[in-house]
């Protein structure tokens, strides 16, 4: 097996299967000649508008599905579909005239994607990660089954179990199903605050004093040759739960850098499916490394390799479905990324203050995602910035930061 | 005025005008605040796709016109109209609601850009420059007017006014309009060849005994401030006159570097419009410099940008249309570029063999155009190779130019 670790001099060892030979139908008609395959993507927001932005280079023809005809992604893909990415039958008569599918967001139907992979559909990742992923019971048990560093934890299935865990605090309470971007976890420090968890199914993970929290992308294709992103290191804004800042590569020691390399290799290759995996992980002050969660697909943490990696996660990802060799995940200059979020005190339509300003910034790369009504905390954007120097980085960012409002 | 030279250490002078005052009406409403900008481009076809990759990023809304609605860019703008990009009123019709204009072949009805430009619709470039570039013989008086060093040349008005023209061989004839991708365009070595030249209004020019050929991309904006990409060197097919390898930089001494970027410089600012500028060079062996050709959009000599330099010639000329201030030309890695060019013995539906191989190279980019026909010498896609190391980049893309193969 090949693995390509970002970090070092790229080093390529030979598949482990003999010269030659490929056992995998799918991947030699590609190898002799490409045709134009057919690709769906379950849902339409920025993370699907970078994949389509991608596409254009590649012999693919795309599709979305998504319920809002004006989203991200609507008018860069060849084909659009409007319907509930939930629904069974919306999912499944979207994909079963494609030659493969994938997600920008798990909250799909999985029972869709199953009987569609039964029929000779590939699907990227399969059903069954997305199955372990949807559920954060699930995801605990599957890191817990194979010995994955992650917090202690137990399963709550109502708030009368909860409030028997009084000296599990403190603790995070995090929803199983339905949670997003901040919503569907709650912290409980006390007694009192027990009262405040969710009465539904639901992970209470022991509180971790979180030194840093880095993320690791690692790309896996139906090979299983495996190529792994320098990890990212984030700020997150304590309020909302939105990142701030991400800094590209994390500062490690090279035994944490080893460490976390492992774990997020051990998290992904374990689901034994093709795909893009983004581990988010927690290092504490004693230099232990807990997996906090995992995303099966393109990710915010993955922005910056548009800019500052030879291979961005979007190219990695084409590259993984369409069945060719992994792209070099290394790092060409280290990155600093912003993310532009609707300001508190607006909504409606956006206006963007400051761009001129912020374009003038050396390297700093604009990514606005065709939102056009701004809310608080939304996701309109990002800019990422790239230099030799992190204090450089640091103090473009926070040039961007003051400089660029969105306002209505 | 600030210039930008991407062969040196990036500077900046500031603009002549006092800080903080704005003479253009236009650029201090964009610098104010951003909304979304409405921007039509002629034509459909790479270049148009590229454009529109890179328009994702920013807060504009795209209208393609072009006559194919299966062409390149058909599926990833917010607007397609088909409609003849030659016929005054669709031309007309098509830009009349819009905020901008743009071309990605020149070719167009230039009067209803002019038409539109009077009622205040900003056009880029400037349909001054388009009626200089389109007819040979005015842009060899334009090079002529503005001591722009260029070979000599006669102008001629049919076949008669050719033929005695004996003494000024050898020379090239070119047809003064419709000329494109080594059309219209007839070597004439001797006294019986003069039979064969255009019976139309064209341009006889002195053979020149070429050592290089290069391109220079020079971006204006409507500050007057400008960006110049590092030259780059070319090798052509001397069938077809399609290019096979640009490599960049291009390997001048210094003072031809210099005389070189004076030359591109001042044919791109004495259009006195904003807008890209791809200047094509003759370098002969005594080191002189002759210009070729310009073309005022972006371009085939600018392709390398995209994964090469910090700012892609796709990127400069969103930042020119949008009255932001100018991207950064400078080079990250140095690059080689191959078109993907339909093979001679076919026609039809294209098939693509050994994407696998070409994709396995280290920093190889592909970029194919999404045509669905392949025919002798057509343009269908491109690759893109970046390596600190010149014998690298020659040894892979002679490899990309044995292994890729164009079928139907």
């Amino acid at each position: 097996m090949r693995i390509i670790r970002a970090h070092e001099q790229i080093y390529k060892n030979y598949s482990t299967s003999p010269p030659g030979s490929c056992l995998l139908p799918y991947l030699c008609a590609m190898q002799n000649s490409s045709s134009v395959l057919k690709v769906g993507i379950l849902g339409g927001g920025q993370l699907g508008r970078m994949l389509l932005q991608v596409a254009a280079n590649y012999p693919v023809e795309t599709w979305i599905m998504e319920n809002d005809t004006e989203c991200p992604s609507a008018h860069l893909c060849h084909h659009f579909v409007k319907g509930d990415i939930k629904n069974y039958s919306e999912v499944y008569n979207f994909g079963k005239g494609l030659d493969a599918l994938t997600i920008e967001i798990e909250n799909v139907n999985v029972e869709a994607l199953e009987q569609l992979e039964q029929e000779g559909i590939k699907v990227f990742p399969k059903p069954s990660v997305l199955k372990i992923i949807r559920d954060k019971i699930q995801q605990k048990e599957y890191y817990r089954l194979h010995q994955i560093p992650t917090s202690n934890f137990v399963i709550t299935q109502n708030l009368e179990e909860l409030k028997q865990q009084q000296e599990f605090l403190p603790a995070v309470h995090k929803l199983a199903i339905g949670g997003y971007d901040g919503r569907g976890v709650k912290m409980i420090a006390t007694k009192a605050e027990l009262e405040t968890g969710f009465d539904q199914p639901a992970v209470l993970e022991k509180m971790i004093s979180i030194q840093k929290e880095i993320a690791v992308l690692v790309a896996i294709n139906e090979k299983k040759e495996t190529a792994l992103y320098p990890p990212v290191e984030m700020l997150f804004d304590p309020v909302l739960n939105l990142l701030n800042y991400q800094l590209c590569p994390a500062e490690l020691t090279t035994p944490i850098l080893y460490k976390v390399e492992a774990v997020a290799l051990a998290v992904a290759k374990n689901f034994n499916s093709p795909g893009l995996f983004a581990v988010e992980m927690f290092l504490d002050k004693t230099g232990n490394v807990f997996v906090n969660e995992t995303a099966p697909r393109v990710h915010n943490s993955g922005h910056h390799t548009i800019e500052a990696h030879y291979s961005s996660q979007f190219d990695m990802l084409w590259r993984i479905i369409l069945g060719y060799p992994l792209g070099n995940p290394a790092i060409i200059l280290p990155s600093i990324m912003v993310n532009i979020i609707g300001a508190n005190n607006y909504s409606g339509d956006v206006i963007y203050e400051g761009m001129n300003e912020v374009l003038e910034i050396e390297n700093a790369y604009l990514h606005l995602y065709g939102k056009k009504q701004t809310r608080p905390g939304r996701k309109m954007g990002h800019i990422t910035i790239i230099s030799k120097e992190k204090h450089d980085l640091l103090h473009k960012a926070n040039k961007v930061k003051r400089t660029l409002i969105t306002k209505s």
